[in-house]
């Protein structure tokens, strides 16, 4: 009998008419007969509700003691599922990290899980009952509650689902799937039926926000086949798979955007060895994570423009480091630009297709659209352009590479 | 250096400055020199909510899941409580019963303490930090969470005082110690500064809401010295303590009463051998506590009026049970009452001195109050009372036994 691991996020288990409209819907597929093993993440809002708290207790806070307040929302929901099943005349028990436990190492508030102990998980399984996991926590070596940070309730289903070898991990959340753009923006985006790991890798990290980057790797790792669909209708949702179990890949897949960039622009830095090394070296140091860099080609062979992004958050601390290096650095001007917005367009067919970086920068040149940046992977195309433009060039991507629905 | 604990009740933990004004408490507590362990509940309101979903979610509930649910409002108080001690500069710790572990038999919702380790927690204490327990909490012997019941995180105070022979357990709430009578009533009811165990318990199990019977009675039981004291200002509280260390007991200190009483009379019960278990037995069997019973003396040697009380929730199950075995009782009406008030005159010092039964009965009869059921104890007198005169008979108790302030 296969195990199906289905997770719940927050907008999902909101109140107890949702606690009990995931119960019908684990019942479902219990009578499918599966084995089924729950995953919830605290209702919607109470997790903000304790970091605020936190934070106002101690802005600088012991992380655990904040890891003990904030891992309370997912223990409350995980009874109450359980007794809604119940309510169901459905056996089923709760789980808290400790209790399996789900053992993690000792980095409190982003915590990566280091073992899953199964054992007494997969008695109850076979004995018919419903295990009801709480997501986003679990227990470090020295036995305090550790948590996992951003996207963490996805994070233990698939570290479940890897650990029960389960059939599938099934993300319930407030949208039915992956799309191949932002529906609010795109009004032909389409839902995907399938993606692979490799593009809803890069679809999460450049601003799909359906899953983390975090249970993508994860679920890559162990080949955990996941699903993110609805828990509001019953429509199949998007597999991600590997991509062996795509037949028909499509050229691209998505198209995705970000506004969390600022760009930063050196004028007239001086063309020598080791420049690049003198201005991200000290960026490094203050933790400000880089990311596109472009440097002019040096018309007289003794300056040139450097450009480079970064978080919008970052922005400030950004340009208070190379000031305080200027002397040293010898630019003429620093520029500095938060109205930019980085589009991306992802698909694992582009390894195999040439043309596809040809159609995008044809797209933006019909649309007069300026491409300040550009930056590539295997599998993704990605360019720089002002803020303004974004919703013109998503749409106009959209059409050109085919992704219109009918 | 002694150990005190503290224990803040839910209105002392309400809100995040509630929270901060106990960190300077516990502050002020550590500057006198002495190592503090504290017991914190959830925040006022909280786990009313929490037992309102459970009992939403399945009206006859699993309590394991119930215990799991319900316990989660001390965890939070006990992380922001460590937070804000360390907000001051103060190094503290917060402590979850699956961690210390506080060991519980598996009587869930109204476990009972079989032991605490105590060993960290010693270690956290003579290194200076403050060890902050959530209350209310344990661990059964098969790793699930248990709840201690009403009271319960008195109960933790009290059994972790005990496990750490601590100076004094200081149980703050939002009243100032015990008074020698309710004060909303008895306005010249006056605070005590110290009173027996044995005085405090009859307390507790006659109407005083202070303390709850269970953590009186372990306190007794291991000889823990308690104060009961407010934490909204800096009045000294009252000291529960052992009768040797009250120098000069008065003859009575408390004057208590309980409207959750009703009477029931059975009229002419056949005055025979063995009537009173056909009544009774039955009774027991549908977990209906009888409190006082009083039977008039027979006439004619044949039939007698049988009275007895119960709570008031209990009444109706009460007389249904009477009702349906009233062939074998044969008695000639059930008369039921709710409108019943229990008045209690509390004191150790009646065990050496007569007197104290005469002032009541004087007192009432001067009233015009009738006397319904008596019953006594070595250290109290009870007496049955209709419920109109409930406060005109204790502010004249109060009177007579010598307790206005002056």
């Amino acid at each position: 009998m296969a195990v199906i691991v289905q997770k719940f996020g927050g907008t999902s288990v909101a109140d107890l008419d949702r606690i009990r409209a995931v119960a019908n819907r684990v019942a479902a597929t219990l009578r499918e007969g599966h084995q089924v093993a729950v995953v919830v993440s605290a209702m919607a809002g109470v997790t903000n509700q304790l970091v605020t708290w936190v934070r106002d207790a101690h802005a600088d806070c012991d992380t655990r003691e904040y890891d003990a307040v904030v891992s309370t929302g997912e223990q409350v929901t995980t009874g109450l599922l359980a007794l809604a099943l119940n309510n169901l005349g459905i056996p089923a028990r709760s789980w808290l990290g400790w209790q399996l436990p789900i053992d993690t190492d000792g980095a409190h508030g982003r915590a990566r899980i280091t073992a899953i102990e199964t054992a007494e998980l997969r008695r109850g399984l076979e004995s018919g009952a419903v295990q009801v996991v709480a997501g986003f926590q679990g227990r470090s070596a020295d036995n305090r509650v550790t948590t996992l940070g951003r996207g963490g309730s996805d994070i233990t289903a698939v570290a479940l689902a890897a650990a029960l070898r389960a059939e599938r991990c099934d993300i319930y959340t407030d949208v039915d799937g992956v799309y191949t753009s932002d529906p609010r923006i795109v009004a032909k985006a389409r839902k995907l039926d399938k993606i692979t790991y490799e593009e809803m890798l890069e679809m999460a990290s450049l601003g799909a926000k359906v899953l983390h980057t975090r249970s993508v790797e994860l679920a890559m790792k162990h080949n955990v086949r996941l699903q993110v669909l609805s828990s509001f209708n019953d429509e199949p949702g998007t597999l991600v798979v590997d991509e062996d179990e795509i037949v028909e890949q499509e050229l691209v897949s998505g198209i995705t955007y970000s506004r969390d960039e600022a760009k930063i622009t050196l004028v007239r830095v001086p063309d020598r060895p080791g420049i690049a090394a003198s201005i991200f070296g000290p960026l490094s140091d203050a933790e400000v994570n880089v990311d596109m860099i472009v440097q002019n080609v040096s018309e007289d062979g003794k300056a040139t423009d450097l450009t480079f992004t970064v978080a919008k958050g970052d922005l400030k601390a950004a340009v208070a480091v190379v000031e305080v290096h200027k002397g040293e650095l010898g630019y003429a001007a620093l520029v500095p630009d938060p109205n930019v917005v980085k589009v991306s367009v992802i698909g694992v067919g582009m390894r195999s297709h040439a043309g596809v970086a040809k159609t995008m920068f044809e797209t933006m040149a019909a649309k007069g659209i300026n491409i300040q940046v550009i930056s590539t992977s295997e599998i993704k195309i990605s360019v720089l352009i002002a803020e303004e433009y974004t919703e013109l060039a998503l749409r106009a991507l959209h059409s050109a590479y085919g992704l219109d629905s009918a």
